[in-house]
């Protein structure tokens, strides 16, 4: 019962997601099309539509465009990251920028972002003082995370303010809104407020996991990206191994390929195992805030999301 | 009276566009406090402040938030203008593009588009999907201007199209939002909104004139950039001259600088004189909207405006 309804807020939300960005401005409709389209594992929108059943809402079409919303303002950041990581292939498909070049990858980045304003503005005030807020950290996020890169080093604080900024909170906004515009009660909105924001946690590092020992071909797109850009380094500290010194040492011996075997360093140092600790963590302090929502079909498809995020190997 | 009041404001727009920018991630906040500190004619705020005094606003505190959001629209593109175009100045100081490279100048611009949000937030629904309309059309409008500088042509129903999306958009946003919070009736707000979309179209053409005959130094920007995209060439056909034959014949003698010999011939084509002429009539119309605006000292001073983008000379 649950599930088809969400199956049917889901497909509304495609909908809507094609739908917004049309414009008669060819270019723009086509490389959002080309990345609106393009899949994705719909997982912020599946936050909204949940967060909202589980807090006893009955009108699922009334969040479905700020379903689409979150979902926008994620895919407006992917278009932005893959100019700055000169990226060429994302769920299975040419990058926007490696289609459609630089420029018009930013400005189809710029629009998307417009889109969420389009989408959030009926909601009022306070929904768009959360999504704000929400995108703020998540451009914070990822200057950090940039900084961090340019720097060459990032320890372990600065990993965890880093996945918190980038994608927990949009993820806790995600979960709140839902709650809130189900007209949920504190207690309820605060827990899958949590939930949603440890959920975030355990799906980043899953994700930076399966950076380093996923399949480029089921991922869509190229493994080891981000540990070049050091974000796969505070792992590697945590597993006890300074992998950094090993490249500068691979770097010289020329024979090998040094950043194949810095992953395969990397995969050795048990750096893995630990992240893999701590998303089984984060995953617990989601599944706790859970117990604080009234039981429902809703909350049991929550704590099915848990082991699907933490056991996806793509 | 009027002046003083207007004056007040401006400088509360000045001190919450320094505010709303602060972030515990440096880069984001040095940078933004780059751009949106280094001056620029504030024309949108101004709108928004004039266009609420106009409409019998009596509060300017309440659109100081408003005034602001439309100026960090306008700021957040020129960030994302400045790497498109490779500019090195604006505002006669480094771009952000220029001083902290491509990745944090995108993401610069990003942030300072998440700030729009935060601060149309707390004015509710109608508010913001007016701000996001005209947001999706300064996009559009840009977009529209890179693929005509890409394909190499432009003809003057595109130029008008570009101008009447990039520029006079927001300006009619600003009139009409003004109006609207000031609670003025539906003839006062949709005057407002034609004044201030002709005074947009007024205010570009008049920029790209000033790109063609505009001193460098006084303008605190190269000069020339903007023709060199095709944005003059629709003038220039305007004209009656085919300046673009000319540049192909000049870059076969090699002997001359076709990009100073472009201009030049710009400049002698009668180009600037039918744009000016043009800028006029679109005053022309500004002024004619203003009449259905009841009288008063910010009536006046929106008409002072009319002048001063009329002459200005950088």
């Amino acid at each position: 019962m649950v599930i088809e309804i969400l199956e049917k807020g889901l497909e509304a939300v495609e909908d809507q997601l094609a739908s917004v960005v049309r414009s008669d401005i060819s270019v723009l409709e086509d490389a959002s099309l080309h990345i609106v389209s393009s899949g994705g594992k719909r997982v912020r929108p599946r936050m909204v539509l949940l967060g909202y059943l589980a807090a006893g809402g009955t009108d699922i079409d009334s969040v479905v465009p700020l379903a689409a919303a979150v979902e926008m303002v994620h895919t407006a950041t992917l278009v932005h990251d893959d100019i700055n990581d000169h990226s060429l292939t994302r769920r299975g498909k040419i990058t926007v920028h490696a289609r459609w070049g630089r420029t018009f990858a930013l400005l189809t980045g710029d629009y998307l972002f417009t889109k969420v304003y389009e989408l959030m503005a009926p909601y009022g005030v306070e929904p768009n003082i959360i999504i704000a807020d929400a995108c703020t950290k998540l451009v914070e996020g990822e200057t950090l995370q940039a900084a961090a890169a340019k720097s060459g080093s990032m320890d372990r604080e600065t990993y965890k303010q880093i996945i918190s900024l980038k994608t927990a909170s949009l993820f806790e906004a995600s979960g709140r809104l839902g709650a809130l515009i189900a007209g949920g009660d504190e207690e309820t909105v605060e827990a899958l407020a949590k939930y949603a924001y440890n959920l975030g946690l355990t799906f980043q590092i899953v994700d930076d996991i399966l950076d380093i020992i996923g399949d480029a071909e089921a991922m869509g797109k190229p493994t080891g990206l981000d540990i070049s850009q050091n974000r796969g380094v505070a792992m590697a500290q945590n597993g006890g191994e300074d992998v950094k010194t090993a490249v500068v040492e691979l770097e010289i011996e020329e024979e090998t390929d040094p950043f194949k075997l810095m992953m395969q360093n990397l995969r050795e140092s048990g750096a893995v195992e630990v992240a893999r600790f701590q998303a089984e963590e984060m995953s617990r302090r989601a599944r706790q805030a859970l117990a604080h929502v009234p039981p429902s079909e809703a909350r049991d498809e929550l704590e099915n999301l848990i082991d699907l995020v933490l056991e996806r190997d793509h």
